[in-house]
């Protein structure tokens, strides 16, 4: 995923334009390793799950169809394996009981826990979508991630997005990491959950949101107010973070209309982008609650 | 670490009794590499020290003596690694380079970022040092770790809570993970300023601080209350945050004042508990700010 991030926009953003017909779909035995020359451009990535939250999660929520599960032999019986195997055996999907060191070797994070799931991808949404009316009926609440690559973080923001209620997630189609087995790892299940959209570029969405009503806040340091002073209770907002040491660039910190900071107390100069992430989403859940 | 954290407690009792011209010090081309069998009760390890900020902080820092540093040969020029050759340079401490191979096969974690450095070990300080004045005149501020174990998250916590202006961390002597490689990395510093107490146990190192006039708030899903309902504004208060998934363990959990939760929006069950230090200690921030 680092490796795709750092190639040069113009090799990607021809893929777009090939045919459905040659997206892969109806395929699922290639499908679900389908390699990046055969990603269609709403195609978020995401299709090896490994690890025992995420896999559940998979299973449980049932948004894209997984294909098949590899299992540890000497995996344990804790609640949530058995969870796992009822899932795939409602849903009827195989289970390859295979060694330890086979399944890890299949591995793309360090600790798959025992188990992988191939799946169809995940599949991103319009943004027009996120800006719409939310399943609670509360204004939209969006986050959107700009040059953050690293999957580890990646993933802990999805998930914290996801328990504070994000309503949906801007991801940059050339800059952004997609959905790594690591990201998808680190997210806990939270990309079972979550609509993504893919967009050209973050100005231009972030223009496109305040047309559709959508308020937009960066953090970054040097913001005119603490993120403990933004009032995000009744209007629709996007939140947007910078990659971790550059922060913001500067299109989209000229974009936003309201830059907030994180108080530093300590010595230290600045929080992980994904703690950062949590702090603030859960700002929004304090104001909104 | 986790290796560690696994043995029975009663192979590690035993150490404290070692006379202290046993521990290695005055030896220090040994003792920054000084295995498990040498270290003294308040010996939190942390002599190894991997990743451009942690480095950096640690010689700018200068709370303990770095014996050595090693440095990949094809090391970019980056105003952060020009930083730190300039303080080893003050610090009259040698760099040896080598080759990154060599680096990364000496490297405990899975990106040195071109840098190694050896230290002496961190060292922990008294559980009464930590309830006493701080140096902002705030009352204390601490964070107490009920048996995480992973080192990641273990950096994570440490990172957001020194940001937030922690002023010391309460772990326990057998249960936690000590400061290892991966811990120290992801903590990007942190260690150098935070005051870390060991303590035996938990339950009793709560009651102590009871009767030091420090407030205990347990952080736990089913809480009385919310964390943002929580004043911690004007009293001396320590969080404690129990292990992933676990949670508190009973006996901890009894002890605590109070037990506050953090609201979950979203369909997961849980935030990572790096995430939830993240939003316990910034409410905290916020209420003092």
């Amino acid at each position: 995923m680092n490796k795709r991030g750092g190639r040069p926009p113009q090799r990607r953003s021809g893929r777009g334009g090939r045919p459905a017909a040659q997206r892969g779909h109806g395929r699922p035995s290639r499908e679900g390793r389908a390699g990046p020359k055969r990603r269609s451009p709403d195609d978020l990535g995401g299709d090896q799950v490994e690890g025992r939250h995420a896999v559940r999660e998979l299973l449980l929520i049932g948004r894209r169809r997984v294909l098949e599960l590899a299992m540890s032999d000497d995996v344990d019986d804790s609640p949530v394996i058995a969870e796992i195997k009822d899932l795939a055996e409602d849903g009827r999907i195989p289970i390859t009981y295979t060694s330890r060191a086979k399944l890890e070797a299949e591995a793309r994070t360090e600790a798959p826990q025992g188990v992988i799931a191939r799946a169809h991808s995940v599949r991103a949404v319009n943004l027009e979508e996120l800006a719409g009316n939310t399943r609670t009926g509360q204004p939209p609440f969006l986050l959107a991630l700009d040059g953050i690559t690293d999957p580890g973080n990646l993933g802990a923001i999805l998930r914290s997005a996801e328990v504070a209620g994000v309503t949906g997630i801007v991801l940059p189609r050339h800059r952004a990491v997609r959905l790594s087995p690591a990201a998808v790892k680190a997210a806990a299940g939270a990309v079972e959950h979550l609509d993504i959209a893919l967009v050209g570029g973050l100005p231009t969405a972030l223009s496109k949101l305040r047309d559709l009503d959508v308020w937009s806040i960066g953090l970054d340091m040097g913001g005119e107010l603490s993120v403990f002073e933004m009032d995000a209770a009744d209007s629709a907002v996007v939140l947007v973070l910078g990659a971790e040491g550059e922060g913001l660039s500067r299109l989209v910190r000229d974009r936003c209309d309201l830059i907030a900071s994180i108080p530093q107390v300590g010595a230290l100069e600045s929080l992980n982008v994904a703690a950062a992430a949590a702090v603030a989403c859960f700002e929004v859940v304090r104001r909104r609650s």
